[in-house]
């Protein structure tokens, strides 16, 4: 892991790395972070790691609770170069949406492939995050990403045992049941009452397909992007309850 | 209204009062509520004013966000005498449970003739209240009330325009849809997803009948009475956002 760049700003210090062909940002308290809890952050589709809802969200994190967070660039996304595999991926897409037909399919077709690619980069990243001093090995992990990002991360957490708590949310259960089906940890589960995207009976079979104990569904009136503000507090008081409190200083 | 008790305890001023028939609780800040917020709390069925969840929430309601807290006893419930109506619902529901039926039908006809009492003696309760020099006319007004108190809530706040926000959950939408439909102030509304009384897509089409713009259904894995404590906080997250912060002295 190789950190290419440091800003500051509001009490937050923001790092760009790489790792191979992973591009991310690692953002912590300016105050310190000596083995606070850590944040993965996945970003939705055709959007990248700095996109306003992942910045928002991880500044949010950071100040409220003194998390570190990191996101990266799924690949064919923000930084990274497309492969063949990724355009004809997007030309299905705008074929789709061209022909007016339902976009389902083919973003179930993409996400499985972005899977197939991400989670074992995901698992690279968290291997060199824990080796660095100020996270270390055995903190708690969770992780955050709606749509896309619910789509690489259902994959990675169901195989995942370092992530002990997860949101996701405003996707449909096609071609993640399974995965979902082996997941165990406490789910917070964003769903958009009228989401012009996803079925709500496709929403609500992925949240009834986790194993959790403990799942709680956030529903809310309004559309795909429509996902209300609070519930951006709501993930940090989520990941509060389960990953503990940041410290601001070494032990 | 009339005073016939007074205690305070962690911060919390209790007063019971009586309005007519109607028995009621009165929970303030002990450092003064002069024109906070105010929030009506019914109790569920075969409960009273002052068990333990309608107590809990109360204290929090009342230490969190500086709120005046009201609840009173529905009819044939806590210190109020049972009429040979109330004595009926319940025999109907004695035997529905030991002939293992579904209570829902006995349930609904409760909640509809206990509604038809109850509504009107909120209404003169919070006429009684807003003449209290710390509560006023004019000031922010939110229900909370599960299951029974969803029952009596929904019709309440469909016809009760001093009612801004409320939260409901823990009931299907027989017999309260229509109410539900007239009904356009924000709503946070609770939903057991493993509830062995209420079926689950009577609970969601009940959330679905709303026509509020802003409501949020939150659903959690578990039985009919394991709401989760954190929901409590999130409750009253709710009414701060919606009714503003209580002062904690006169202006």
């Amino acid at each position: 892991m190789r950190f290419t760049a440091e800003t500051s700003s509001n009490g937050v210090v923001e790092r760009n790395f790489t790792l191979g062909e992973v591009t991310g940002l690692l953002w912590s308290p300016a105050s310190g972070s000596h083995h606070a809890p850590l944040v993965l952050m996945a970003h939705g589709g055709g959007q990248h790691k700095r996109a306003p809802g992942i910045l928002g969200r991880a500044h949010h994190f950071v100040i409220r609770c003194g998390f570190n967070v990191a996101a990266i660039d799924a690949p064919g996304h923000g930084d990274r170069p497309r492969t063949a595999a990724d355009e004809r991926h997007i030309a299905a897409l705008r074929q789709a949406q061209a022909a007016g037909e339902p976009i389902g399919p083919a973003v179930v077709d993409i996400h499985i492939d972005l899977a197939a690619r991400a989670v074992p980069e995901w698992q690279a990243t968290l291997d060199a995050l824990q080796k660095l001093p100020e996270i270390g090995a055995g903190g708690p992990i969770g992780f955050w990403g709606i749509m896309q990002g619910t789509g690489i991360g259902v994959p990675l957490t169901a195989v995942e045992p370092r992530i002990i708590a997860a949101v996701f949310g405003c996707l449909g259960h096609e071609g993640l049941a399974e995965a979902a089906a082996r997941i165990t940890v406490p789910i917070e589960f964003l769903l958009q009452w009228d989401d012009e995207h996803v079925e709500r009976q496709s929403g609500l079979a992925l949240f009834d397909a986790f194993a959790s104990k403990e799942k709680t569904l956030h529903a809310n009136a309004g559309g795909h992007a429509a996902v209300p503000r609070f519930e951006v507090d709501s993930a940090a008081r989520f990941f509060a309850r389960h990953l503990g409190q940041g410290g601001t200083s070494p032990a």
